[in-house]
């Protein structure tokens, strides 16, 4: 599937368009510059999360994919919504980075949940009866593939229920993404 | 054809950068960038038919290309026709979402249209004498393929037509392509 | 050369990017919006034009490559720069779009120029002394590909010098392109 | 990898993006587009050296992946942070090209210091105890391509000690690049 992995491509190198200098008052002194570099922190801390949660993303795909050894209509359409959820990542980065109210906190949790499910969904899809998957592939393996892609949106889908306490909580609650990205494969 | 995929990637993934939020007045409340991120509904909605359209004539591209043995150079001409109007199709989607007259419905249905007959022209010259295809490919099966692609131009041109008694009926009339996209394949 | 392929189809699809409508005025009636559709009919043909006049590049490139048995750094540093110039156009194409007078017509003219003899120079360098290339290449075809490249450059130098005369005429020559395209391979 | 090529191919492509003209103001004569042409030298020159060096970091990366043979969950992390900060170069390009003083400077030297760095510690992960490399590749290679890729780092990050004496010298002995990176492979 190569075109999924240009459309993960893509998206994720999108994210950093999002990041620009404020812009527009002429020359600026080495102080004021810093000041504005410094002031992007929010956008910076945007990209990187979400570059490393696409990132996490895509090696899952990557690599439950090499053990999908044949294709059907619905498994390239769950595929195709998986790709629709990538492409739309920008947005709610773009949107997050901007705010960070419990309404942005809220919007960027849902859209990752949901990618990260539709993510699981494609191997749930392929393994159901074995049907699509490598039958060499010993059981233990393919209960660890249907079980990993459920890390990363529980996480944020915990995050959504954390925002209508405090919306600075549920967002700090995204950190647990990194240690569970290193430790699922 | 490893260009066509990529040109194909990258134009269904631009398509999000046109969802944008007005921006620009500050701090939003919760209920503001509630409200500011429904009334974006028609532009994930014109992304989410843009989005699946290309990703259709994408599967029939990428199906189609597996039984075509042989390349000459108005079989590249012709594809190349198809990759300029699937790179124009972020503009009508832009168009469509931000207009919803009956200028912006036959606009967009017009280069649907074209677009889909491109991507069966690629075929169509294909399989014309056989001179291009596996021709081990039996009969019914080429046949199909030959009909396949007007499913989707149909349903747009047809459109056209109701456009010029009620633009909001013809834009409804899309609708007919989600549930064609699953029956062909 | 995956990484090439990637270059010239981002490139070619970001030209698309330039359309926009001058928009921001609310709604518009359906003659409005046809107007302004219409209006951009500069900014559709310099689109049309570069589409296909990166794509003949690309044609000619992956072609040629097809011959191109083992790379050396030059080649590749050669390669690099064709792509630095590829990257390049959606530039010049947005200048002429905008503007058509003589500086815009000489500016994009130059950098189709050097884009047309630097992809001639890939096979300038490898065919020397067949260093590089497959050695059962018949030696009318490695002529014919040393030419080849020339003929879009030409056309291109060509109407430098019209547009000293005649900027309109130079741009109207830049139609020799199209059968050119379809002559050459 | 395919992946990573295609990240490299759009953080290269997009750094064109940055290139527009100020605009707006209606019709220009041709003094007047010459000199905006002309006028905009530092964004073509940011263009080109951010090209050239990601170009660079490219080859390098092509060229090592090579001689990798089997990939850890470790490694595709340490490729992830490096694509990470090639899609974010388009930023500290457009920084650059805006402004020249001394904080722009380090910024961008600093961003370019550390993705070569990166670039080189995905070979000195693998070729650590040879655990992930070719064993047959001969121990005087295995040594140079340990050592490449420190020649731009250090180029970028004496050029971040010049900049506290001052910025233009910084930014002028990036030239320095060009022969490293013809020297090296």
């Amino acid at each position: 599937m190569f075109f999924s992995d240009a459309v993960f491509a893509i998206a994720i190198t999108l994210l950093a368009l999002e990041i620009r200098l404020p812009g527009g008052e002429g020359a600026l002194t080495d102080d004021e510059l810093s000041r504005q570099l410094l002031s992007l922190w929010p956008k910076y801390l945007a990209f990187v999360i979400s570059f490393l949660v696409i990132g996490t993303f895509w090696l899952g795909h990557h690599r439950r994919f090499r053990y999908i050894r044949r294709y059907d209509r619905r498994l390239l359409w769950i595929n195709l919504v998986l790709l629709l959820l990538v492409a739309f990542i920008p947005f709610p980065t773009a949107v997050i980075s901007e705010y960070t109210n419990r309404t942005a906190t809220i919007f960027y949790a849902l859209i990752m949940t949901l990618t990260g499910l539709m993510s699981g969904a494609i191997w749930w899809y392929a393994a159901w009866h074995d049907r699509l998957i490598d039958p060499n592939l010993d059981r233990r393996h393919r209960r660890y593939e249907c079980l990993a892609p459920l890390v990363i949106p529980s996480i944020f889908l915990l995050s959504i229920g954390l925002a209508f306490i405090n919306a600075d909580l549920a967002r700090y609650s995204w950190a647990l993404t990194a240690p569970a990205a290193l430790l699922i494969r």
